[in-house]
């Protein structure tokens, strides 16, 4: 096995490669340093036994879970003894590759502290965090009560008496549900309750409340609290112990209401500080970044599996018994695949550009300028939803483009699907997360007969008149890779999905109820918004300078194809507003195929360029050294059932059934 | 707790509804008797402890096998007890629900040897197999072999000293692998191998091979067998052993070749008999009707949970702080459910047609007819494609519509996600199917010139001198409730997009690779084509008598869900092929929204109309009653995790971190 192991099955394609595949990983990584970074710790945990993850699919909910506080603290006392940098160890918890309350505790807990506490508070509660000498989770969603923060049930009403909130659960939907690391693992949370004070409820507010012992991890009084159950998939999000909790009439100190934005005083007087509430779109702007991010990098992996095992595998072929053809080979495969390997590159770069803007809003607000807070919004509330959404489905049509095996756990895309699709949901539902996007495009057209300029992402509207009625100048199948063409189509699509939109809008009894009418076109005008900014982001990455043999070429062919895949995709909308014509939309098919087949030789190496352990991956089709087979066959016997050659249950139910020796009950 | 019970959420709903539901009810099953007869085994099975599979998602694989097992027996004895009928039998299996070596056995192993064995062979054999002496499956697949059969590498070599032939497996990629049943109980197989006799290859032949010990369950000398590990999901299909299976040079007799078709002699002579190998036809469209009609039954599982319990989760609403509005009253969640809703009862009638085509079929291949052939394997193969991957994306879609709580193993859906796909990839895989489905249609086109008629389902392509060139009439949205357009739009796009694909293919260089190059539209001209079938059948379908008040009426707005919501999501092909403009695009879309809101007030009434007990649908959220959130709180407490307040773990690895307790080593 060891001298088969070394051999690669996929040098033939990594030999054909045109360009250089180490620049590549920098052009994805973003830099030399990151992609150092990244291949230390990927290392670093793939060497270490302790974060072995091939057997997580098979582990019980309580063994996988155990799993995970080893994995933890494990993590920790590596990051610890190593002294690695934030950056080192955020690295290194992604390469563990394990949901788990850490992630809540770092990702929810600490920013709440810190964009919405004190600094009085920040100094109190933040230490004890970073050490770890409380752990945190963050308790907004409740049973009955999920995208619409503003319907939480759950009360916290000042009693003057002792100075203290009463933190109280009135109904069975208010119980707090779905947190994570709530179930098992939080001492602390930051709960979201309607602040009650002289009798007025002033709405939602953040309290830090305090849930379990220090001691000996029991619950505080009056405080229930449990795991929800098991999720999606085998392993998956079920390392995490999603919680349910309801409160009793709990009294914690009036200090531990989150205060930054407004304050209850020692009298019970609810009061709002000077700090302006926009503050706080800096951390959102932050969080939806992250998840673009992780967009990207899911997709790839289940990109990189799909892409390396497509090209082992073979079916059919020479209609004279010759040898079969690779399955990449096929257009069918390519024209399902290739546009996912451009998604994830796609991805991977608007959400870079997302960083700038974080950057780019985080000065502005410092500046109390407000101007593109509303553009802002727009644009990664859409970014969420749209790149969470196709990641989603692509990582499922991944796994179906790997035929039956992808349907096997030893191929990792099963897991990989289940613990990505929660992101379609939380840091708001993508549907509710498009209606916004929309509203703010309605209100954007709205404005543009009064002549308001349009700024950001939304600049393009400005441009109506022309954009309303250019023809597209394509003739030929190669004019459609100039991207000015491209960017000029997708502008046009959208702004003219946005103004039908508006008109119908406009024909009805009121404005919310022709909104109401329309949402399901606006849901498509959101989205032709949101694919254009990521064309637009992927076309001024092509334009710069990327060093590196050939690297720039690729990027432009996947460029290409994802903007003439979308294209594809949504012809209706290009033709329904006559941005182009039938002729026109079969060149850019015709010139689909065309890029297909100059991304095939390639393929296997920009996959290999995302830079990915095998132990990172997961999956047996997506071994880097390709020899897929003797690892499936392996795998297999891996299983408990195979713990014996006779299953259990065999005396009692199979063999009475084929000895005709079943006790029947005649009736 | 009972008294809440007996309350029924959702009774507001119900009693507004505009048509008989009973009726509805017959519509649905095909018959009052297969009402009748569903109902009685639904209830048999839903009160019989034994059968209970509430549990089944917190069952280690080794108990989820066990308890299949038992379930296997369970019902068996039942249905011997009872003297249940075929039909009763297949009923109570079907609500068994949960994936076993008896579907292969029943489904697989006995159908091959009444189809490939000779008179003599069946009455060995068929009689051990209907009374369970014999547990049998079928193994076809290979590790590195699956929708190319003639590319599979075990051999049947014939031995004319012994009489026998010689099984063997001689590489690793020629492992069996998938067949379910095989893993863990099955005593016998129905074997797939290349035949070899006097040297020369046959091709590949089936051959029944008993595998394990009927005394004592091992199997026997020279086989080597497997499950081959976890698949996708938890409960799910991993309650099946797909297995792996290897021959060492087994040796069977010469009579357990399946003879029917083809034999050799004593001598070793290959033979053919006169029996016409178009005859195994019959056997195609009888499992792909199933697969159809499965296809509706999954689908329509996934759509009652989601319709009921949009009925009962209320989000946002009135601005002034008014109750919170029911999410099915959103037109975003009626524009993406209603039209699942519309294509599960599609895909019923479609079925239910299917079954028709079967008997036409077998009478017309018993009169040695094959006219029909082709164009019958065009539509069941395309059936079969087009309706398994639209259930597979709808039931992920109908997760996704109910928020959160939908990806808890307790709303029943990731289960059933996670059962279904496979649907996708056996049996044909789907992208293979709509090539084949391709073929024949280019093939249909370039006879056309000739004057050669087409038949069945491709008669209308005879039609296409009028066809090519039509216009739609459509002016206003009414006009889209007219069949005669649907129909006629439907027709004129499918035929359009083969022919640009026919003449696309004459331009290359060869047939052959101009098919290759143009296979990703190919695909897209064979779904066109296969929508067209279910449009079809819809349309006959309501055009028939429909007893029951308003019964009639609702099928009718569905089918017209169904035809608008597929010429919305394909409108690029309308609009491409100039069959519409885009006006009558924009109307279409018009009248859709118009539906919805027929169908709103019906909506939990067509679902209950499929007459699912609580124990087959298997989900908190499709509760008949409605009573949702107390039902979620109780199962979240079954959870494993919950047996200890305090996890375990937490004394070795959350108490140590909390007091700054980890033993860290200093590097």
């Amino acid at each position: 096995m060891d001298a088969a192991a070394e051999v690669d099955h996929h040098a033939a394609e990594r030999a054909a490669v045109r360009f250089d595949v180490e620049a590549m990983k920098v052009a994805w990584a973003g830099s030399r340093h990151a992609v150092e970074v990244g291949d230390r710790m990927a290392r670093l945990v793939a060497s270490d036994p302790v974060f072995r993850k091939d057997n997580r699919t098979m582990l019980s909910r309580k063994d996988l879970f155990k799993d995970t506080l080893r994995k933890a603290a494990h993590a920790w006392k590596r990051i610890v003894e190593l002294r690695l940098t934030e950056e080192e160890a955020g690295m290194l918890r992604l390469y563990v590759d394990q949901p788990g309350y850490v992630d809540l505790h770092w990702g929810m807990f600490v920013p709440a502290i810190k964009g919405q506490g004190t600094e009085e508070q920040q100094k109190k509660w933040l230490p004890m965090a970073y050490k770890f000498q409380i752990i945190g989770c963050y308790a907004q969603t409740e049973l009955g009560h999920g995208s619409n923060v503003q319907g939480l049930e759950t009360t916290a009403t000042f009693d003057p008496k002792t100075d203290e909130f009463v933190i109280h659960s009135p109904t069975l939907t208010s119980s707090k549900w779905w947190p994570g690391g709530l179930g098992k693992a939080s001492t602390h949370a930051v709960v979201y309750a309607r602040l009650i004070t002289e009798g007025k409820d002033y709405g939602i507010h953040g309290f830090i409340v305090q849930l379990r012992s220090l001691e000996d991890h029991s619950p505080l009084p009056g405080v229930t609290l449990g795991d929800i159950g098991g999720k999606f998939g085998s392993g998956a999000y079920n390392s995490m112990d999603n919680g349910v909790l309801r409160f009793d009439h709990v009294r914690i100190p009036r200090d531990q209401m989150l205060m930054r934005l407004s304050q209850v005083t020692r009298e019970g007087k609810y009061v709002n500080s000077d700090v302006p509430k926009q503050l706080l779109y800096g951390t959102m702007v932050f969080v939806r970044q992250t998840i673009v991010a992780d967009a990207s990098k899911a997709l790839s992996r289940a990109v990189c599996i799909a892409v390396r095992y497509s090209a082992i595998r073979k079916q059919f072929g020479s209609q004279d018994g010759g040898p079969e053809t690779k399955v990449l080979d096929y257009k069918t495969q390519q024209s399902r695949l290739f546009p996912l390997l451009a998604s994830a590159y796609a991805f991977r770069f608007v959400g870079d550009w997302l960083k700038w803007l974080y950057m780019d809003v985080t000065q502005k607000l410092e500046a109390k300028d407000y101007s593109t807070l509303q553009e802002t919004h727009a644009c990664t509330a859409g970014l969420k939803a749209v790149t969470t959404s196709a990641t989603a489905d692509a990582i499922e049509e991944c796994r179906k483009l790997c035929g039956g095996h992808g349907y096997l756990n030893s191929s990792g895309l099963p897991e990989l699907f289940a613990v990505y699709v929660p992101a379609c949901t939380y840091e708001g539902d993508n549907i509710v997360l498009l209606l916004q996007v929309a509203r703010i495009l309605m209100k954007t057209v709205s404005q543009l007969a009064s002549g308001k300029q349009p700024v950001g992402t939304m600049a393009y509207m400005g441009n109506v008149q022309y954009l309303m009625q250019c023809k597209c100048a394509v003739n030929t199948a190669e004019d459609w890779l100039n991207p000015v063409a491209i960017q000029e189509a997708f502008e046009a699509r959208a702004l003219r999905m946005a103004v039908n939109c508006a008109q119908n809008i406009g024909q009805a009894a009121s404005q919310e109820e022709g909104f109401s009418e329309r949402s399901p076109d606006l849901l498509e005008a959101a989205v032709a918004h949101i694919q254009l900014i990521i064309v637009t982001k992927f076309i001024a990455k092509v334009q710069q300078d990327i060093p590196g043999h050939g690297v720039k070429e690729q990027l432009q062919n996947l460029c290409n194809v994802y903007a003439l895949y979308i294209l594809h995709k949504h012809l209706g909308d290009f033709l329904a507003t006559g941005c182009i014509t039938p002729k026109q939309g079969a060149l850019a098919n015709e010139q689909l195929g065309k890029l297909y087949a100059q991304v095939r030789p390639n393929a296997v190496a920009l996959v290999d360029a995302f830079n990915y352990t095998d132990h990172y991956l997961g999956s047996v089709l997506g071994r880097y050294d390709g020899n897929v087979y003797p690892a499936l066959y392996e795998e297999a016997w891996k299983d408990p059932l195979n713990e014996t050659v006779v299953p259990e249950g065999y005396h009692e139910y199979l063999r009475p059934l084929l000895k005709q020796q079943l006790k029947l009950s005649r009736l």
